[in-house]
């Protein structure tokens, strides 16, 4: 069994970095908290006697030596970024939880055949740079690393000269290394473990994801002496859009979500009708067929409604990445560990996205799942128990020793 | 007849200061751009023998004098501030054509018996601080100057801060002055005088406005992990109100307006519900009764939709004046002074607020439009005629002199 007071103390260590406003953290990407956050991991893990690589992406990779010097690596981690308002769990839970893996097998002085490298992948949460979990995209070889250098946030500061700021790009190159095997715990971000009074999520699929960005291009003139009849109102083809993206998530019930979650309007002024207006729909569902089929319908549904406004509608995909099944034995790896350990478990699709789903694509690949209060998170009011993490943290413990064997 | 090119020379020149993004002007109030557009400004009435007051809003007023020493001033002007992506003419047009009235009585050693006083009413757009018409809005009592200073743009600056940290707070007590008349020329924003081929619209009321500022509250929550009837979602909410203000303005045709130029989501991150969402519905008639019936309606049916969603509603109305009707006996001036100099006419509805709304609380009042070229304003391709711009200030000038007294 790993230490769980050990576990907790050093999430509630880390949550000190980049508080937020309201309990939880805003320690988005390539800030200077972000930064402080790194650091404090890279001391942890020397301390544990673990040495640091980073690749130009700045992705954060630290190693415990195997027995075996020609034995692949088993990587298990997340991420240490954070949304604007987002919880002290999101993604810290899996790197914080890795580490601890690694001073348990310290402590009882365990060796492995294979070594553990403890990851902290960069920009997980593509909050601040659109795509969510992009240096593991790049890892994986589905983005380029131009393509990611060039990513820009709201102020129009581009991913590879924050990252060359805060003095976290690496020598490595990006996808280098090659992988035994790839773990990922995190909290569920949803409400099915808590309602279901399991402690373990048993991750056997992940949904797919599409984020189009719309920028709608109506005519920006004064809201008092412009008639309705003149109108090229950008703002309301968007509603129109919005409550469009409902019916389509609704339609595809059960296993669809569908939403907007950033919006930009331009010039923002209360008496100008909007020359211009951007924002991202999100939708995601298992199914790679309804993903498809969703997109379309979007698609051209927006078409019309902004025809009619006559409005103009482009549309850039910022995001995607298709439905995931991970790697069987993995899967029976982590299964069998709750089983061991007298967890209670069930089999679990992931709502959310991960680094694990570009994993996937190089490496066998699973994930670990603990509950979450009410199913919230990205909120700062995301909670979870010492309890919940300590056991995750035991079966992904019990799972990545089968993996890198004894 | 008034120097048609001095008055053009004029507003180029102060086009150049503040310019924007796409041949207009981003000159927004209290910005260092509105401070060098004010210095330039007092630098031309100066050079007119004009003597300068500024308020402790930030208004100024020119005077030239007159030969009565107990008649009141004869006040003409507008606003130099611009929207964020605004147009070279809104405002501007109304405060030069009235320092090129004085010129033009210079030139032709007019004396009148009332003073005559250009002024430049601080902060009219709203752009930047709600309302618009802050400035004469405290002139006439309207608004106390504690709120004024109070009023913040969306970092959070106070309008008080900004004024003092420019160098415009100014000694007098606002509205201590007492006005004989006041005239106002500006262009007329929307298509009608440009339709009927008029050069002249003759103004005989002002649309009535509110300003309703929603805050919408529901719960960040992840926009992948969260199943749909788990939502509280807040930005669904403000969609289904936009296009409900739509059906309102809609069904209150002809004479009325409804629309949305701002929005904030908060945290505003693509994969997260907005926990917040903030917007402006500015919605105008010239009728009493509708303008009323429209507020009540759209605060009702607001309820009702954020209640189906669990959605928190609060609406607090920024800004707001009734529609008004302009003195007979001035619009009788313009009517006339058009007519005597032979300019086609037309009596109009100004659909938009102006300083002249707030002035007719405490002086008989009116104004005087001139076309714009496809009724478009608040957009930075604003355009008019150096013609237009010229029948309008040679109206002005036979108006005023009119009541000026010669
Ligand atoms: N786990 C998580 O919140 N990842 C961010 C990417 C996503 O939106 O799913
Ligand atoms: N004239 C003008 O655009 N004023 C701003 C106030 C309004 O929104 O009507």
């Amino acid at each position: 069994r790993i230490d769980s007071a050990r576990l907790w103390d050093s999430l509630m260590e880390m949550a000190k970095i980049g508080p937020g406003v309201a309990g939880g953290n805003n320690r988005q990407t390539l800030t200077d908290e972000d930064a402080e956050g790194r650091a404090l991991f890279q001391s942890w893990c020397e301390a544990a006697g673990m040495s640091m690589g980073v690749d130009k992406m700045g992705t954060m990779f630290a190693t415990r030596a195997g027995e075996d010097p020609d034995a692949l690596p088993v990587y298990i981690g997340s991420h240490l970024d954070t949304q604007p308002t987002g919880g002290k769990y999101d993604g810290v839970l899996g790197v914080l939880a890795a580490l601890e893996v690694v001073r348990t097998l310290n402590d009882l002085n365990i060796k492995t055949k294979h070594p553990i490298v403890v990851t902290n992948w960069a920009n997980e949460e593509g909050a601040r740079f659109a795509p969510a979990m992009l240096a593991s995209g790049v890892f994986a070889g589905e983005i380029s690393l131009d393509h990611a250098y060039s990513r820009k946030d709201l102020e129009g500061k581009t991913y590879g000269a924050e990252l060359e700021r805060i003095g976290w790009k690496g020598e490595e190159e990006v996808g280098a290394r090659k992988m035994h095997a790839y773990y990922e715990y995190h909290i569920e971000q949803g409400p099915i473990l808590e309602a279901a009074e399991k402690s373990i999520g048993v991750v056997t699929h992940c949904q797919g994801l599409w984020w189009l960005e719309f920028t709608l291009t109506g005519k920006d003139a004064h809201t008092g002496s412009t008639p309705m009849d003149m109108r090229v109102n950008a703002g309301l083809a968007m509603s129109r859009i919005f409550e469009m993206v409902q019916d389509v998530a609704m339609k595809n019930q059960p296993g669809a979500v569908g939403g907007v979650g950033q919006v930009t309007f331009t010039p923002n002024s209360r008496n100008v009708l909007p020359g211009k207006v951007v924002f991202t729909v999100d939708i995601r569902t298992p199914d790679q067929a309804k993903l498809d089929a969703m997109r379309a319908e979007i698609e051209a549904r927006a078409a019309e409604i902004c025809a009619e406004i006559g409005v103009g509608c482009a549309i850039d995909p910022v995001g995607h990445f298709d439905p995931v099944t991970f790697a069987p034995e993995l899967v029976t790896n982590v299964r069998n560990a709750a089983e061991r350990l007298g967890y209670s478990h069930m089999d679990i699709i992931s709502g959310a996205g991960h680094d694990a789903c570009w994993a996937a694509k190089v490496a066998p690949t699973t994930m670990i799942m603990c509950p979450c209060v009410d199913g919230l998170s990205h909120n700062e009011a995301e909670e979870i128990s010492p309890e919940w993490a300590a056991a995750g943290c035991d079966v992904l413990c019990h799972a990545v020793l089968e993996t890198a064997e004894i």
